[in-house]
Parts: structure tokens; sequence; C-alpha cells
């Protein structure tokens, strides 16, 4: 079973983009995973090929509608496909490092990208879609999020990762973040390496790196280390 | 001031990839914006082009060489640059709507993008590197990344976004998450849109929008509304 992931866009031009590039590009070539990217727009039903209208109620900006969404969606996605479907949103919930994980051991993923002031309601419940955000921050549309969403999800892909990817100790895996990392020259614009790193002690090493790790998620991400009631099952979900 | 971004990469050639469609990719033919990638490679210190080296004190992977950066990083970013310097990484504090706001109303940036086992520690203090992370999950680059936080930042570029794309009412820049939105048809799959939006009562359709709202974002993202004393600050940044 390959990794399929099919994007629903207004943007194919967008797609593989980056991802035909470097690790997931190789991939890509190697048919670990597929990708293809679909044409929003070919499944409106008026000449003019719209696929938004003003919103109900009033305001600004334009919203997708369901009918061409479903459409679309029912044309990338027929009945007995098993992969999940995901609208790419800021009203999503965050995207995890467990999700990624589970994505990118499942059959793929058929991705919506909204523009514009969003996508109508009505077909997300319809269509079963599940809203992921990635980051709080508001992008142009979902393209440059589904992008990063395969990003994460190929590299786990069984051999798309060789020896110098590794990715056995990486933050988020841990719920901690990584501990810091150096390498040659010994001596860089004055600095050394710290000593514990060259001493050859390992059991040394690996307390003073757990140490890092603790100190420095402690500093930028203590919602890792002590989730309140409102991150609820977070740090379960990076076990 | 046209905001301008460096991207210092070893795949240059995703750039601009997505931005070079759509909103971003119009602005960037009107030079609202400017856009350059180079090849850390380029700033190589031996005849193999080597840019990394096995971790000090043991461990899998490769860490990127602080020497190599520190020439290619003061090449691209010369004394008295004012753009800040960026390394995308999952060790990072996260990216805020806050935060993309500043850089957009700013100069532009200078973005390092990490690969394999991060960077050499000892370039983030030697070169003032603010270290950024977007979403809770590990990419196979800091590339993507750097998509996503240009892609939030050049929509919000002066002249950039036109009345279809608005931005006035979105997820984030009040606190809360958008309330849901519909348009036409009336009657989709036998849903109907709400009947408040078509009532033609602007105070109710305004109150509805505003409980909406403040719903979706108790249901999803509690941290936003509640921030515990490990978020501190993140309230605030979003005002």
């Amino acid at each position: 079973m390959t990794f399929r992931a099919s994007i629903l866009t207004l943007y194919p031009e967008m797609f593989p983009g980056p991802l035909g590039h470097a690790l997931a590009g190789r991939a890509l070539e190697k048919e670990l995973w597929a990708l293809d990217a679909v044409q929003i727009r070919d499944f409106a039903l008026d000449k003019h090929r719209s696929v938004d209208d003003t919103p109900a109620g009033g305001g600004p900006g334009m919203v997708m509608r369901a009918d061409v969404l479903a459409r679309a969606i029912d044309a990338v996605s027929p009945e007995g496909d098993l992969r999940p479907r995901l609208l790419m949103t800021p009203r999503g919930r965050p995207l995890t490092q467990a999700r990624v994980r589970a994505l990118a051991a499942g059959p793929g993923a058929v991705i919506l990208c909204g523009r514009f002031e969003g996508v109508d309601e009505r077909i997300v419940p319809a269509r079963g879609l599940e809203e992921i955000c990635v980051g709080d921050v508001v992008l142009s549309g979902g393209e440059v999020a589904a992008l990063l969403l395969l990003d994460a999800c190929v590299r786990l892909i069984p051999g798309v990762m060789g020896k110098a990817e590794s990715g056995t100790e990486e933050s988020f895996s841990a719920g901690l973040l990584e501990y810091p990392q150096y390498t040659r020259p010994q001596l860089f614009e004055g600095a050394p390496i710290p000593e514990v790193l060259v001493s050859g002690d390992h059991a040394r090493i690996a307390r003073w790196r757990q140490a890092q790790a603790q100190a420095v998620t402690r500093a930028r991400r203590p919602d890792l280390l002590a989730p309140s009631p409102d991150r609820d099952g977070t740090m379960k979900e990076r076990e």
C-alpha cells in the first residue's frame, strides 16, 4: 500500500512544489508515496466556474461553496476510499506529531485547502472533514499548510529516511525539545564545544543532554512539560 | 522599503515554490516583496563542499557546521542589515500572528533553514538568531516552515491583499477562532443556512457570530481563551 495524497485546491500548480525536491522528492520519484493535485474549479456548476459566493449574513470576503466542494471530494474520494479527509483551516485543532505519525502509517489523505474567508460550514459534517490547523497564524490559503503536513508525514513513511536523516531522537517525539547539538570545529569564534561532549564519558553525556532538553523545554515550551487542563491529552498524544 | 526575504538553504530550488503563485506570486511579480534563496553549500570551506559533520558526543545524524553557516549569514546579511535573522527549528518558540504582523511591518527577514539533526548551537548567539517553530511537528527541514512563515507575512504587506482577500475578521486576530461561514445555495443536501444569517437582523447576526466564535474556540482551543501561566503573554500578543 502506497501513501497517497490527493489535494483539492484552486492552485494545483503549487504541488508538489518543495516536496518535489530533497527527501520527499526522492521518495516521490521512487514511488514510496504518490501525490495528485486536483483543481476544485473543474467541479464548478456554472460556465463561469464559480467556486465561491458572498457570506450569508454579510461580511467581507468570499466563502467556498459546499456543493462545489462536495462534487470535488466525491470525485477524488469515492465511497470505499479509506483515507481521512482533512481540511486545512486556522479554525481546526492543532496538528500534533502523534497525528502525523498516525497519518503516515495509513493509506494517505485527501486534503482540502481553504481560501478566502473559508468554506461553507455544511461541507464539514457532510463529508466528514477533520479540521486541522498548522501554527497559530493566518495563511493566504491551506496550500502551504498542506505542504507542511505532507512534509512531516512523508519522512516517516518506511524507506524514506536513510541513516543520515535518522529521526530517532527528536523534538516532540519524547515530549521534550531536543538538546543542543555541536560539531566540528572544536573552537568557533572563541567558543569551544562544551567539555562534557568531548569527554568520552557516555553516561555523563546522556545526563547532560537530558538536563539540557529539560531546560530548553522549560524555558521555551512549558506547555509541553505541564499540560494544563485546557491542553488535555497533548502529552499523551506525544508519548 | 520593500520587504525582502533572504533564505539560507541547501535547497534553493524550493523557492519561491508555492509563493510564486496566487496572492504571494502576484505580489512578487509586482515587486511588493522580494525573495532570494542562497545555497549554503556555496560557503563550505573544503573542496567537498561539506556543510555538516557528526554530532559532538555521539548520536545519529549530522549537524550543520557553525563556521559554514556564519560565512553564509555574513554574506547575505552584512553589518547594517536591519532584518531579523530567523532559524526555523522545532526547538524554537512557536510562531504567533503577532510576530507575523511585526515581521510584515519590517524590512524583511533572513531565514536559515535547518536540516539533518539541526545546526551547531554556537551559531545562534554568534549571529543573534531567533529560533522559531511552526507547528508541533518534525519536518524534513526548515524550508516548508520558511514558506509558511513568508506566506503569513506577505499577505499582510500593504497593497498585497485586495478586497476579495479581506482579512479584517480572522482567526487569531481577535484572540478567537472565526465563526462558521455559509453561502449559497440556501439548501445543501437538506441542510439550510442557519435562519439567523438570512434574517437581515444585523445585531442578531453579530451576537450569533460572537457566540459561535466563543463556542468553537472553547471546544477546540481553550488555550486561547484562558491562557495558563505557562502560556503567559500569548493573549497579549494576539490582541
